[in-house]
């Protein structure tokens, strides 16, 4: 196993970090490393907003409700964004990509596009021995956030990445068994799959039981029928088509 | 620099790979890998379908026009997947999951955790000297890959990733400077993004007459308004909302 595999297995999200800063080439690195992902077609329909102004963690914060949201060397925001092309666009008036623009298609490139970024600024910073963090409660008031980072029609925030010196080392949290998420060829049907949850809701179960904090009796079926069973962020859809994305 | 970084900056997509078989050991290095990534509350809305079948390869190839879809060591197809825990939640008569499974807020969950998955796989991969191409084409007939994968309700094909050893060394491609997909604590409004973008088209055209093939004069300006000016699957949209995605 070379060294990179070796980082990415031991990826573990980390919600306490050092009072240690990181450098501003330290930061370079992580989004150089994101704007080399690959991206559809070169759109790069994405932007990385970083967060350095205390003030504005603090109001993110409030937003989010987890505390490393505003303890952490950095943080980063990951927004889809269309705007660029948008504007790029008006000023040719012969053209018009509001089919484009306003396609579900496109509000999929520019969320992929995002994520992939994403995930090579996460395995940047770990290779470096920082730890991360998503943030998907950002969404938890969306309208918040897209007034907070002034981002004009066209472009949302997905989520936050927390960077820093990691003050924790949880326990690694197990996946599914590769079986249940990895088929062969085509769908295996959900009836296939269920001996290999029930393995992983056994396994959870132990796991849950005997981790180093947070310790409760909860398997990952049960826990995912009631987060399901929630009604959550159903905000976030009239934020988006607001937002002049995902109408058609 | 460390190794991990410098195999995420020497990323460059690669469509042509030799006949060289990669291992069971190396593909499932590869999903253990994809699946360590981040995933929003440990939903794990993704799956991805592993293609060996060669008539199934030439299939997905005739949806994406691209040789490499049947020319390669391996093609995975991740897709956003919400049926196994509408299986789950199915199961308990007291429980409506409706509202939550069928929220655009859950669709950009799907989406954001296959690909966070596919570019943990991406960078496992490369970092065992294979390359990768995601394929974003499968869906200019998405209904159709659907139909071939036998995908159920709440699962959708998002892109394919095929992974071989490399054939060719194509250039790395510029991406816009980092002043204009990174902004600090605020959007940065489009005129100050403008000189970033007009200094990358000035790039590209240099890129696009020098580089090693496929030579041509364009800039990446001028190349986003044409892609964008030309309506392109549109169809997207209606499928994903059949599938029971999308749809508040």
């Amino acid at each position: 196993m070379n060294q990179t595999i070796e980082t990415i297995l031991n990826h573990r999200s980390i919600r306490k970090f050092k009072a240690e800063a990181i450098t501003d080439e330290q930061v370079n690195t992580i989004i150089k490393a994101a704007q080399q992902a690959s991206t559809s077609s070169n759109v790069m329909a994405y932007t990385i907003i970083g967060i350095s102004d205390n003030a504005l963690k603090e109001e993110l914060y409030k937003v989010s409700g987890h505390s490393h949201v505003k303890n952490n060397a950095h943080l980063l925001i990951f927004c889809g964004d269309l705007h660029r092309i948008n504007q790029l666009a008006n000023a040719d008036e012969s053209v018009s990509i509001e089919d484009n623009l306003e396609s579900t298609e496109q509000f999929i490139v520019a969320t992929i596009d995002a994520s992939l970024a994403a995930q090579n600024a996460t395995i940047a910073a770990e290779s470096m021995g920082l730890g991360i963090c998503y943030i998907g409660s950002l969404r938890n008031d969306i309208n918040r956030v897209n007034e907070l980072l002034e981002l004009p029609n066209h472009v949302i925030p997905l989520f936050g990445l927390v960077v820093g010196y990691p003050d924790h080392q949880p326990d690694i949290k197990p996946r599914l068994p590769l079986e249940a998420v990895y088929h062969q060829n085509k769908y295996l049907p959900f009836y296939e799959q269920q001996k290999h949850i029930e393995a992983y809701d056994h396994e959870m179960k132990q796991y849950y039981q005997t981790r180093s904090s947070n310790t409760k009796i909860d398997t990952w079926s049960d826990q995912m029928v009631r987060k399901f069973s929630q009604p959550t962020r159903m905000d976030v859809s009239p934020f988006v088509k607001q937002k002049g994305l995902n109408l058609k």
